[in-house]
């Protein structure tokens, strides 16, 4: 330290004292203290957050490799409150390098600087629920793995450690298996098993939901079983890798590409960057910014970067591709909830895609109203996030706002003020990005982007207006075949006063006349 | 790598081509991409989470050094939507060496791993701020800094390397100042300064009902000033650093303090490793643990350690000290509201302290009934944590659901299903701990532990019992006065008729002892 405590009077004491007291903090130890921030709040969370994140590994490693999934989850009894949670794949296996990274070290990950869709997106999860696990029972975490039939498959124990976030290998062998590639991991915990809502067997059936290409089974403590076929052997269209796009770009962001970029001038850095810039627009954009075309990237001063973004920021792109996304479909989003529920009218949405921050996304929404839905509780909402269900934080999610700040009256719906509307109703909506920004790294509820906000609710909006007319159609048949009724309830007494009035008319002749004019009136 | 591409069939390759992808991910690329986690998700937000941060850090730092806090926020626009905002303290300073990792590392902190109530806790915020204001404007962050009269006061600038999460100074100059000892920081930003409910004002008015030591001053972006003054001289009490309470405590952290510990024996680890334990029940523990107590802490194994959990589990221990906290106090509470609010009803309550997972905590609530508050609209709720008030995530937060899940129809209030109570009535809840688990990074809600939501409930109800009380006696005023009224409009009725059943009474006189009948028969 410059200043010596000799030479100090009092009040630079007090700046030395604290001083002294600051000191990194390791990004494991914050988690540990923080770990209802990654969904370990409970012991019943602890369960369900595990298996998510296993899962959506597992989903994202097989669909990568073109392999259709298949996925065993197993949660097992060791104590009253303690289980061993595993989650077994077909996928392409992990080389030994990288099983300590993957499942031991917080921030860590194959998806995290790649713009496509994905389930996982932080390098945070599988490791967070093996940071839980030692914590709780201090067990090693165990993992197999096999990558190939030519291989043997591999029986790993990991120790992690808090202090450095640096996973350890403790035992490696070899081992048997009947798998020729896939891996599977077990994780001993703390835990809480529970059914119905919310629980790990409503994750799953919604997963199944929005991935009728996995084969699915969970072994719950008890040993009873439940299995998800798949509803197709088609993969979904593989989402692919995209240059982000310049709506929404920041200036940090632009200072860093202007000076990581391989291409010599503004014009090619602009073209083969972002995605949606072709040369013409590139020349124009560099016109704006008063920039030459062929200037180099790395050259560019910060008051120029200032510059060149105000011209982003003025120039109309059109929307970006979608290839890089993979939405469930309106056709398949109908048919799951017509599969789950049995209701009377069905629409599903899949709006086009739209930016925030650079990043496109898209919206799909769907609605069940009727039949047998229960019709005095609020809605029903399902929420999605990348084909992976939702199941926490309803209140804080946008999905859930976006909802319920709709007017739900105009769409012949009870509603008080910005609830969720009553009725025999189910909603589901499902968001998928290249990026999703979750209101905490336990990725329970979307944020509340104005842009996300404003797509979902044009999409619920969509399927709303759609139960509107189907609902104003149903109260107007109502009427109708009411007044009807009424109608050819009074005829044959119309028919009986004239001919009290006019007298000797033929009464039955009068009755079928009028009930004829009726009858025509009507069509 | 083990696995050479030549000797590999096709399987292998998916996991080899998987392998390349995988890499570490720096702490502020994470929060970079993930800045709603830090409050950073719009420009209105951005400027309210940078003046929190960068207040909570000057009113901890002052009450340290006891130093009685003096801080003036200011935001000066330099162009349509961009401001430096900036906070400036008298608190003890900053030496050089700590500048840039306190602004411009994240997970950087003197109080993380310290178990005492204050307003910052992870390492996060302030550098936070200057990461989004190098994002969005470029530019550098600057802060002035002084640590004594003795001492010139530095002005520095400062980039940070979001790639490695690490801090570098790019300018350092002497510079006068009028201050004896103190820093400023200032971060030029994207941001919309907006005013009325969640604005800078807002927060700062509540900051000083939280904290009368203190005295704030805001300048508004156009150049209005809002003073508040010190309601008090007075210090509040030094919350004081303790050692972990055994409950709750979690065998991985157990295993850790084992290993770390300097203690020679088991049983004087317990006792100096944590508070309430002394050596009586130590040796019980033990006991029960089957353990020697004179047995080397660094010696006990996995499953031995588990046993000491198990025993520290099943022993009854007595409340946490509360010296570790600092509360506003049920006096002070109670006044800020009469300061704040034209009420007729007011009520305050401390509670005693509590622990979730080893850390201890106090909840205290204060509700304000009637005068000229809003009759038709839902509560008005205020939180606070380590007296900071919370002004976003309402919904998501424990306090707001502890609220709206008690029965305040019990207290005479109108409630339609689980939302918060309708009526003329303000709730103000205060949570202090060591370590206030918030639902996100930006610390705007709190997260719903078991422990903490009970207590928080339990607060409430106690102010909600005594608001019952004082409304059924409104009440029964109320409707005795009705009674009285009636009772006095018939009684010359009632003498009137005995007059005519009777005959020759004396009317007058019956009216007369009736009335005082009446009157004694109330007393």
């Amino acid at each position: 330290m410059q200043v010596k405590l000799s030479d100090s009077p009092k009040e630079m004491n007090h700046a030395i004292e604290q001083a002294k007291k600051q000191q990194s903090i390791s990004i494991s130890e914050f988690f540990t203290k923080n770990r209802h921030l990654l969904g370990f709040d409970n012991p019943l969370k602890a369960i369900s957050t595990t298996i998510k994140e296993g899962v959506d590994n597992s989903l994202d490693a097989c669909e990568e490799s073109n392999i259709l999934p298949e996925i065993i989850v197993e949660i097992k009894p060791t104590t009253k409150d303690r289980f061993i949670v595993s989650i077994e794949d077909n996928g392409p296996g992990i080389i030994k390098e990288q099983v300590p990274k993957i499942f031991g070290k917080l921030l860590y990950g194959s998806k995290f600087h790649k713009l496509s869709q994905t389930r996982g997106q932080q390098g945070i999860g599988i490791s967070a629920a093996a940071l839980y696990g030692q914590l709780t029972t201090g067990k090693p975490i165990k993992v197999i793995s096999r990558i190939g039939e030519h291989k043997p498959a591999r029986s790993y124990e990991l120790h992690l450690d808090t202090k450095t976030n640096e996973p350890e290998i403790t035992k490696d062998i070899e081992t048997e298996w009947t798998r020729n590639h896939g891996t599977r991991v077990a994780i001993e915990m703390e835990g809480k098993y529970h059914r119905g809502k919310r629980s790990v067997a409503e994750y799953i059936k919604y997963t199944a939901v929005a991935n009728p290409h996995a084969k699915l089974t969970l072994i719950e403590p008890d040993g009873s079983k439940i299995e998800y076929q798949r509803a197709t052997n088609q993969l979904p269209v593989k989402a692919k890798e995209i240059k982000p796009h310049p709506d929404g770009i920041e200036l940090g962001i632009l200072i860093d590409m202007l000076k990581g970029t391989s291409s010599r001038t503004l014009q090619s850095f602009l073209t083969t960057e972002f995605s949606r810039i072709g040369s013409k627009t590139a020349k124009q954009i560099c016109g704006e910014a008063n920039l030459y075309p062929n200037a180099r990237p790395s050259r560019i001063a910060k008051n120029e970067a200032d510059n060149l973004l105000q011209a982003l920021r003025n120039t109309k792109f059109i929307a970006p591709q979608t290839d890089c996304l993979s939405p469930i479909g309106e056709d398949l989003l109908e048919r799951s909830l017509k599969k789950e529920f049995d209701a009377d009218f069905f629409k599903a949405v899949t709006r086009t895609a739209s930016v925030y921050r650079g990043n496109p996304f898209k919206v799909e929404a769907a609605i069940a109203y009727g039949g047998s839905l229960e019709k005095d509780s609020p809605a029903e909402i399902i929420r999605f996030a990348n084909r992976v269900p939702l199941q926490y934080q309803k209140s804080a999610c946008g999905i859930t706002q976006s909802i319920s700040k709709t007017n739900w009256k105009q769409y012949g719906l009870q509603q008080s003020g910005s609830n969720l509307p009553n009725g025999p109703v189910v909603i589901v909506v499902h968001m998928s990005s290249v990026w999703v920004p979750f209101t905490s790294e336990s990725k329970e509820a979307i944020a509340h982007y104005p842009e996300i906000i404003k797509e979902l609710k044009l999409a619920v909006q969509e399927c709303g207006r759609d139960l509107g007319k189907y609902l104003r159609k149903q109260g107007k048949e109502k009427d109708e075949a009411k007044k009807l009724s009424y109608l050819e309830k009074y005829v044959p007494v119309i028919g009986e006063a004239l001919n009290e009035i006019l007298g000797n008319v033929n009464e039955e002749e009068i009755t079928r006349n009028l009930k004829d004019t009726l009858e025509r009136s009507r069509k």
